[in-house]
Protein backbone atom coordinates (compact mmCIF):
# COMPACT_ATOMS: atom_id res chain seq x y z
CA UNK A 1 0.00 0.00 0.00
CA UNK A 2 1.58 3.29 -1.32
CA UNK A 3 -1.21 5.44 -1.44
CA UNK A 4 -4.66 6.68 0.35
CA UNK A 5 -7.54 4.81 -1.31
CA UNK A 6 -9.80 7.56 0.09
CA UNK A 7 -7.62 11.07 -1.01
CA UNK A 8 -4.70 10.06 -2.67
CA UNK A 9 -2.50 10.77 -1.08
CA UNK A 10 0.93 8.95 -0.10
CA UNK A 11 0.13 6.67 3.08
CA UNK A 12 3.11 6.03 5.77
CA UNK A 13 3.74 2.58 7.81
CA UNK A 14 2.88 4.02 11.45
CA UNK A 15 1.88 3.23 14.64
CA UNK A 16 -1.18 5.37 15.44
CA UNK A 17 -1.66 6.94 18.91
CA UNK A 18 -2.99 4.29 21.02
CA UNK A 19 -2.11 1.49 18.54
CA UNK A 20 0.25 -0.69 19.28
CA UNK A 21 0.80 -1.88 15.72
CA UNK A 22 1.89 0.13 12.41
CA UNK A 23 -0.71 0.78 9.80
CA UNK A 24 -0.97 2.87 6.79
CA UNK A 25 -1.80 6.00 7.63
CA UNK A 26 -2.65 9.09 5.40
CA UNK A 27 -1.43 12.45 6.90
CA UNK A 28 -3.61 14.50 4.32
CA UNK A 29 -7.32 12.95 5.47
CA UNK A 30 -6.05 11.39 8.70
CA UNK A 31 -7.52 8.22 7.44
CA UNK A 32 -6.21 4.74 8.99
CA UNK A 33 -6.11 1.70 6.28
CA UNK A 34 -6.62 -0.95 8.25
CA UNK A 35 -5.74 -4.74 7.09
CA UNK A 36 -6.65 -7.52 8.52
CA UNK A 37 -6.80 -11.48 7.79
CA UNK A 38 -9.55 -13.17 5.15
CA UNK A 39 -11.83 -15.80 5.48
CA UNK A 40 -11.73 -18.42 2.96
CA UNK A 41 -14.93 -20.38 2.99
CA UNK A 42 -16.01 -23.89 1.54
CA UNK A 43 -17.71 -27.28 1.51
CA UNK A 44 -16.98 -31.56 1.70
CA UNK A 45 -19.90 -31.90 -0.44
CA UNK A 46 -21.64 -35.98 0.14
CA UNK A 47 -22.85 -37.83 -2.45
CA UNK A 48 -23.72 -41.00 -0.98
CA UNK A 49 -19.56 -42.42 -0.05
CA UNK A 50 -18.47 -40.01 -2.30
CA UNK A 51 -16.79 -36.68 -1.89
CA UNK A 52 -16.84 -33.98 -4.91
CA UNK A 53 -13.79 -32.37 -5.78
CA UNK A 54 -12.60 -29.88 -8.67
CA UNK A 55 -9.38 -29.87 -10.28
CA UNK A 56 -8.63 -26.46 -10.53
CA UNK A 57 -7.89 -24.50 -13.55
CA UNK A 58 -6.41 -21.05 -12.25
CA UNK A 59 -3.03 -21.02 -10.10
CA UNK A 60 -1.82 -21.46 -7.38
CA UNK A 61 -2.09 -25.41 -7.71
CA UNK A 62 -3.42 -25.28 -11.53
CA UNK A 63 -4.42 -28.55 -12.35
CA UNK A 64 -4.57 -30.20 -8.51
CA UNK A 65 -8.06 -31.30 -6.79
CA UNK A 66 -9.51 -28.81 -4.31
CA UNK A 67 -12.74 -29.03 -2.25
CA UNK A 68 -15.12 -26.47 -3.41
CA UNK A 69 -13.89 -23.01 -1.63
CA UNK A 70 -12.62 -19.62 -2.11
CA UNK A 71 -12.69 -16.03 -0.35
CA UNK A 72 -15.72 -14.96 1.02
CA UNK A 73 -17.36 -11.74 0.19
CA UNK A 74 -18.81 -9.17 1.26
CA UNK A 75 -22.75 -9.46 2.49
CA UNK A 76 -23.07 -12.93 2.56
CA UNK A 77 -23.18 -15.52 5.95
CA UNK A 78 -20.36 -18.17 5.87
CA UNK A 79 -22.47 -20.89 4.75
CA UNK A 80 -23.90 -18.78 1.72
CA UNK A 81 -20.50 -17.94 1.02
CA UNK A 82 -19.70 -21.77 0.55
CA UNK A 83 -22.70 -22.52 -1.17
CA UNK A 84 -21.91 -20.29 -3.55
CA UNK A 85 -18.37 -21.54 -4.24
CA UNK A 86 -19.65 -24.87 -4.87
CA UNK A 87 -22.06 -23.32 -7.75
CA UNK A 88 -19.21 -21.37 -9.36
CA UNK A 89 -16.53 -24.10 -9.62
CA UNK A 90 -18.58 -27.16 -9.93
CA UNK A 91 -22.16 -25.82 -10.72
CA UNK A 92 -22.95 -27.87 -7.62
CA UNK A 93 -26.21 -27.14 -5.57
CA UNK A 94 -25.41 -28.25 -2.03
CA UNK A 95 -27.56 -28.19 1.63
CA UNK A 96 -24.75 -27.00 3.93
CA UNK A 97 -24.69 -28.92 7.14
CA UNK A 98 -22.34 -28.25 10.58
CA UNK A 99 -19.38 -26.29 10.24
CA UNK A 100 -16.44 -28.99 10.38
CA UNK A 101 -13.36 -27.49 10.42
CA UNK A 102 -11.53 -24.22 11.09
CA UNK A 103 -7.85 -24.02 10.03
CA UNK A 104 -5.58 -20.57 10.66
CA UNK A 105 -3.01 -19.62 8.27
CA UNK A 106 -1.49 -17.07 10.12
CA UNK A 107 1.49 -16.96 7.27
CA UNK A 108 -1.19 -16.42 4.71
CA UNK A 109 -3.24 -13.97 6.95
CA UNK A 110 -6.30 -16.38 6.52
CA UNK A 111 -8.50 -18.25 8.19
CA UNK A 112 -10.43 -21.35 6.66
CA UNK A 113 -14.53 -22.64 7.26
CA UNK A 114 -14.79 -25.88 6.22
CA UNK A 115 -18.98 -26.56 6.17
CA UNK A 116 -19.97 -30.47 5.92
CA UNK A 117 -22.61 -30.68 3.14
CA UNK A 118 -24.72 -32.57 0.87
CA UNK A 119 -24.95 -32.69 -2.82
CA UNK A 120 -28.48 -32.25 -3.80
CA UNK A 121 -28.34 -33.92 -7.65
CA UNK A 122 -26.00 -35.01 -9.82
CA UNK A 123 -25.76 -32.23 -12.25
CA UNK A 124 -22.43 -30.64 -12.31
CA UNK A 125 -20.11 -29.75 -14.29
CA UNK A 126 -16.85 -27.76 -14.05
CA UNK A 127 -17.29 -23.70 -13.32
CA UNK A 128 -14.63 -21.39 -15.18
CA UNK A 129 -12.44 -22.05 -12.23
CA UNK A 130 -11.82 -25.88 -12.76
CA UNK A 131 -10.94 -28.35 -15.50
CA UNK A 132 -13.14 -30.85 -14.43
CA UNK A 133 -15.22 -31.80 -11.54
CA UNK A 134 -16.08 -35.65 -10.05
CA UNK A 135 -16.83 -37.59 -7.37
CA UNK A 136 -14.45 -40.04 -5.31
CA UNK A 137 -14.92 -42.79 -2.97
CA UNK A 138 -12.07 -42.68 0.21
CA UNK A 139 -9.63 -45.32 -1.61
CA UNK A 140 -9.77 -43.26 -4.93
CA UNK A 141 -8.55 -39.62 -3.30
CA UNK A 142 -6.17 -38.02 -5.36
CA UNK A 143 -4.27 -37.70 -2.12
CA UNK A 144 -0.88 -37.25 -3.90
CA UNK A 145 -2.32 -34.42 -6.50
CA UNK A 146 -4.55 -32.68 -3.82
CA UNK A 147 -4.10 -28.91 -4.29
CA UNK A 148 -3.85 -27.52 -0.36
CA UNK A 149 -3.42 -28.64 2.66
CA UNK A 150 -6.01 -27.22 4.41
CA UNK A 151 -7.92 -29.36 1.59
CA UNK A 152 -5.90 -32.71 2.81
CA UNK A 153 -6.51 -31.92 6.09
CA UNK A 154 -10.27 -31.87 5.87
CA UNK A 155 -10.84 -34.94 4.03
CA UNK A 156 -8.54 -37.41 6.39
CA UNK A 157 -10.22 -35.97 9.71
CA UNK A 158 -13.68 -36.47 7.31
CA UNK A 159 -13.01 -39.98 6.35
CA UNK A 160 -11.50 -40.47 10.38
CA UNK A 161 -14.65 -38.99 11.52
CA UNK A 162 -16.90 -41.22 9.54
CA UNK A 163 -15.28 -44.35 9.97
CA UNK A 164 -15.50 -43.55 14.43
CA UNK A 165 -19.33 -42.60 13.43
CA UNK A 166 -19.10 -39.10 14.70
CA UNK A 167 -18.25 -35.69 13.16
CA UNK A 168 -17.15 -33.13 15.23
CA UNK A 169 -15.77 -29.90 14.89
CA UNK A 170 -11.79 -29.85 14.14
CA UNK A 171 -9.63 -26.65 14.94
CA UNK A 172 -5.95 -26.06 14.13
CA UNK A 173 -3.07 -24.32 12.62
CA UNK A 174 -1.51 -24.98 9.79
CA UNK A 175 2.32 -23.80 9.24
CA UNK A 176 3.87 -22.59 6.53
CA UNK A 177 5.51 -24.61 3.31
CA UNK A 178 9.06 -23.98 4.83
CA UNK A 179 8.37 -26.04 7.16
CA UNK A 180 9.82 -23.54 10.41
CA UNK A 181 6.55 -23.59 11.49
CA UNK A 182 4.84 -26.05 13.64
CA UNK A 183 1.35 -27.58 13.71
CA UNK A 184 -0.08 -25.20 17.19
CA UNK A 185 -3.18 -27.60 18.04
CA UNK A 186 -5.92 -25.83 20.13
CA UNK A 187 -6.78 -26.35 24.12
CA UNK A 188 -9.76 -28.62 24.56
CA UNK A 189 -9.99 -29.36 20.41
CA UNK A 190 -8.97 -31.16 18.05
CA UNK A 191 -5.86 -29.80 16.38
CA UNK A 192 -5.42 -30.89 12.50
CA UNK A 193 -2.33 -32.61 11.91
CA UNK A 194 -0.34 -30.20 9.69
CA UNK A 195 3.16 -32.32 8.63
CA UNK A 196 2.45 -31.41 5.02
CA UNK A 197 3.21 -28.22 3.58
CA UNK A 198 0.55 -25.98 2.65
CA UNK A 199 1.07 -23.65 -0.31
CA UNK B 1 -12.40 3.73 -2.11
CA UNK B 2 -11.75 6.36 -4.83
CA UNK B 3 -7.78 5.69 -5.42
CA UNK B 4 -5.54 2.87 -6.14
CA UNK B 5 -3.92 2.17 -2.97
CA UNK B 6 -0.64 1.09 -5.29
CA UNK B 7 -0.04 3.54 -8.05
CA UNK B 8 -2.46 6.47 -6.70
CA UNK B 9 -4.76 6.44 -9.71
CA UNK B 10 -8.58 6.88 -9.83
CA UNK B 11 -10.04 3.40 -9.29
CA UNK B 12 -13.25 2.62 -11.38
CA UNK B 13 -16.21 -0.06 -10.08
CA UNK B 14 -16.53 -2.68 -12.59
CA UNK B 15 -17.01 -5.82 -12.96
CA UNK B 16 -13.90 -7.37 -14.10
CA UNK B 17 -13.36 -10.17 -16.69
CA UNK B 18 -14.20 -13.48 -15.22
CA UNK B 19 -15.94 -12.21 -12.03
CA UNK B 20 -19.66 -11.56 -11.13
CA UNK B 21 -19.37 -8.91 -8.76
CA UNK B 22 -18.41 -4.90 -9.16
CA UNK B 23 -14.45 -4.72 -7.72
CA UNK B 24 -12.48 -1.29 -7.35
CA UNK B 25 -10.27 -1.87 -10.76
CA UNK B 26 -7.30 0.68 -10.92
CA UNK B 27 -7.16 1.40 -15.05
CA UNK B 28 -3.50 2.57 -14.26
CA UNK B 29 -1.91 -0.69 -12.83
CA UNK B 30 -4.13 -2.93 -13.23
CA UNK B 31 -4.70 -4.15 -9.90
CA UNK B 32 -8.22 -5.24 -8.53
CA UNK B 33 -8.97 -4.25 -4.98
CA UNK B 34 -11.11 -6.85 -3.29
CA UNK B 35 -12.56 -5.97 -0.48
CA UNK B 36 -13.85 -9.02 2.28
CA UNK B 37 -15.93 -9.42 5.55
CA UNK B 38 -13.78 -8.85 8.69
CA UNK B 39 -13.82 -10.96 11.66
CA UNK B 40 -13.71 -9.92 15.08
CA UNK B 41 -12.27 -12.59 17.81
CA UNK B 42 -13.41 -12.99 21.40
CA UNK B 43 -13.80 -14.74 24.40
CA UNK B 44 -15.75 -15.61 27.61
CA UNK B 45 -13.25 -15.52 30.18
CA UNK B 46 -14.76 -17.60 33.37
CA UNK B 47 -13.46 -17.30 37.12
CA UNK B 48 -15.48 -19.66 38.90
CA UNK B 49 -18.49 -19.18 38.18
CA UNK B 50 -18.42 -15.48 37.03
CA UNK B 51 -17.21 -14.01 34.03
CA UNK B 52 -15.30 -10.66 33.04
CA UNK B 53 -16.89 -7.95 31.41
CA UNK B 54 -15.68 -4.90 30.20
CA UNK B 55 -16.89 -1.10 29.85
CA UNK B 56 -16.27 0.50 26.60
CA UNK B 57 -14.05 3.58 27.06
CA UNK B 58 -14.40 3.94 23.07
CA UNK B 59 -17.59 4.19 20.62
CA UNK B 60 -19.68 2.51 19.56
CA UNK B 61 -21.75 1.87 22.26
CA UNK B 62 -19.43 4.18 24.61
CA UNK B 63 -20.26 3.03 28.28
CA UNK B 64 -22.04 -0.02 27.30
CA UNK B 65 -20.47 -3.49 28.39
CA UNK B 66 -19.14 -5.83 26.31
CA UNK B 67 -16.73 -9.24 25.99
CA UNK B 68 -13.34 -8.69 25.07
CA UNK B 69 -13.13 -8.81 21.26
CA UNK B 70 -11.79 -6.45 18.49
CA UNK B 71 -11.08 -7.24 14.86
CA UNK B 72 -8.34 -10.73 14.13
CA UNK B 73 -5.12 -9.17 12.91
CA UNK B 74 -2.93 -10.35 10.43
CA UNK B 75 -0.10 -12.94 11.44
CA UNK B 76 -2.41 -14.14 14.07
CA UNK B 77 -4.27 -17.13 14.59
CA UNK B 78 -8.12 -16.58 15.75
CA UNK B 79 -7.47 -18.21 19.47
CA UNK B 80 -4.02 -15.61 19.93
CA UNK B 81 -6.18 -12.83 18.54
CA UNK B 82 -9.07 -13.43 21.14
CA UNK B 83 -6.40 -14.01 23.93
CA UNK B 84 -4.55 -10.52 22.87
CA UNK B 85 -7.99 -8.66 22.78
CA UNK B 86 -8.35 -9.79 26.66
CA UNK B 87 -4.91 -8.74 27.89
CA UNK B 88 -5.64 -5.13 25.74
CA UNK B 89 -9.25 -5.07 26.77
CA UNK B 90 -8.30 -5.44 30.83
CA UNK B 91 -5.26 -6.26 31.62
CA UNK B 92 -6.30 -10.64 31.71
CA UNK B 93 -4.48 -13.21 31.01
CA UNK B 94 -6.94 -15.99 29.69
CA UNK B 95 -6.23 -19.67 28.60
CA UNK B 96 -8.28 -20.11 25.42
CA UNK B 97 -10.67 -23.72 25.43
CA UNK B 98 -12.96 -24.29 22.01
CA UNK B 99 -14.53 -22.48 19.83
CA UNK B 100 -18.46 -21.20 21.05
CA UNK B 101 -19.90 -19.18 18.79
CA UNK B 102 -19.68 -18.11 15.04
CA UNK B 103 -21.88 -14.54 14.31
CA UNK B 104 -22.10 -13.64 10.94
CA UNK B 105 -23.27 -9.83 10.50
CA UNK B 106 -23.55 -9.62 7.15
CA UNK B 107 -25.13 -6.22 6.95
CA UNK B 108 -21.58 -5.28 8.58
CA UNK B 109 -19.15 -7.53 6.55
CA UNK B 110 -18.37 -9.21 10.00
CA UNK B 111 -17.84 -12.49 11.29
CA UNK B 112 -17.33 -12.88 14.93
CA UNK B 113 -15.66 -15.86 16.47
CA UNK B 114 -16.52 -16.48 20.04
CA UNK B 115 -13.96 -19.15 22.33
CA UNK B 116 -15.16 -20.20 25.70
CA UNK B 117 -11.88 -18.99 28.23
CA UNK B 118 -10.32 -19.21 31.54
CA UNK B 119 -9.47 -16.62 33.28
CA UNK B 120 -5.93 -17.16 34.85
CA UNK B 121 -5.60 -14.61 37.91
CA UNK B 122 -7.60 -11.76 39.21
CA UNK B 123 -4.72 -8.97 37.91
CA UNK B 124 -7.46 -7.54 35.90
CA UNK B 125 -7.50 -3.71 35.11
CA UNK B 126 -9.21 -1.49 32.90
CA UNK B 127 -6.86 -1.66 28.76
CA UNK B 128 -7.22 2.22 27.04
CA UNK B 129 -10.37 0.54 25.47
CA UNK B 130 -11.94 0.40 28.51
CA UNK B 131 -13.83 2.61 31.50
CA UNK B 132 -13.78 -0.51 34.03
CA UNK B 133 -13.57 -4.15 34.30
CA UNK B 134 -15.20 -6.32 36.39
CA UNK B 135 -16.77 -10.06 37.21
CA UNK B 136 -20.46 -11.08 36.68
CA UNK B 137 -22.38 -13.90 38.02
CA UNK B 138 -25.71 -14.91 35.79
CA UNK B 139 -28.35 -12.39 38.06
CA UNK B 140 -25.66 -9.87 37.61
CA UNK B 141 -25.17 -9.42 34.43
CA UNK B 142 -26.20 -6.40 32.81
CA UNK B 143 -27.94 -7.49 30.17
CA UNK B 144 -29.64 -3.90 29.37
CA UNK B 145 -26.56 -2.37 28.93
CA UNK B 146 -24.57 -5.00 27.01
CA UNK B 147 -23.01 -3.10 24.17
CA UNK B 148 -23.84 -5.73 21.39
CA UNK B 149 -26.44 -8.41 20.12
CA UNK B 150 -23.33 -10.86 19.59
CA UNK B 151 -22.45 -10.24 23.35
CA UNK B 152 -26.04 -10.94 24.66
CA UNK B 153 -26.22 -14.28 22.25
CA UNK B 154 -23.33 -15.19 23.55
CA UNK B 155 -23.64 -14.90 27.23
CA UNK B 156 -27.22 -16.86 26.88
CA UNK B 157 -26.30 -19.15 24.91
CA UNK B 158 -23.21 -19.65 27.59
CA UNK B 159 -25.74 -19.77 30.40
CA UNK B 160 -28.42 -21.75 29.02
CA UNK B 161 -25.51 -24.71 28.20
CA UNK B 162 -23.93 -24.41 31.43
CA UNK B 163 -27.50 -25.34 32.96
CA UNK B 164 -27.82 -28.12 30.91
CA UNK B 165 -24.26 -29.46 31.43
CA UNK B 166 -22.86 -29.21 28.17
CA UNK B 167 -21.54 -26.53 25.86
CA UNK B 168 -21.36 -27.22 22.27
CA UNK B 169 -20.60 -24.91 19.12
CA UNK B 170 -23.22 -22.53 18.11
CA UNK B 171 -23.65 -20.93 14.76
CA UNK B 172 -26.23 -18.63 13.90
CA UNK B 173 -26.82 -15.07 11.88
CA UNK B 174 -27.85 -11.94 13.67
CA UNK B 175 -30.03 -9.58 11.50
CA UNK B 176 -29.15 -5.32 11.48
CA UNK B 177 -30.68 -3.32 13.63
CA UNK B 178 -33.62 -2.26 11.29
CA UNK B 179 -35.45 -5.34 12.06
CA UNK B 180 -35.69 -5.43 8.08
CA UNK B 181 -33.84 -8.87 8.72
CA UNK B 182 -34.22 -12.04 9.98
CA UNK B 183 -32.61 -14.18 12.21
CA UNK B 184 -31.21 -17.42 9.52
CA UNK B 185 -30.23 -20.46 12.29
CA UNK B 186 -28.52 -22.79 10.25
CA UNK B 187 -29.16 -26.27 9.54
CA UNK B 188 -27.84 -29.28 11.66
CA UNK B 189 -26.43 -26.32 14.12
CA UNK B 190 -28.44 -24.74 16.72
CA UNK B 191 -28.77 -20.88 15.36
CA UNK B 192 -28.78 -17.89 17.80
CA UNK B 193 -31.92 -16.05 18.18
CA UNK B 194 -31.58 -12.57 17.30
CA UNK B 195 -34.97 -10.67 18.30
CA UNK B 196 -32.97 -7.62 19.17
CA UNK B 197 -31.57 -5.18 17.49
CA UNK B 198 -27.46 -5.62 17.07
CA UNK B 199 -25.33 -2.58 16.61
Amino acid sequence: MNYCSNCGAPVRLRIPPGDTLPRHVCDNCHLIHYQNPKMVVGCIPRWEDRILLCRRAINPRYGFWTLPAGFMENGETTAEGAMREALEEAHARVAIDELYALFNLPHLNQVYLIFRAQLLDLDIMPGSESLEVDLFAEPDIPWQNLAFATVRESLRLYFDDRRRGQYRLHVGDIAPPTGLGRARPMTGQVGARSGEPHR
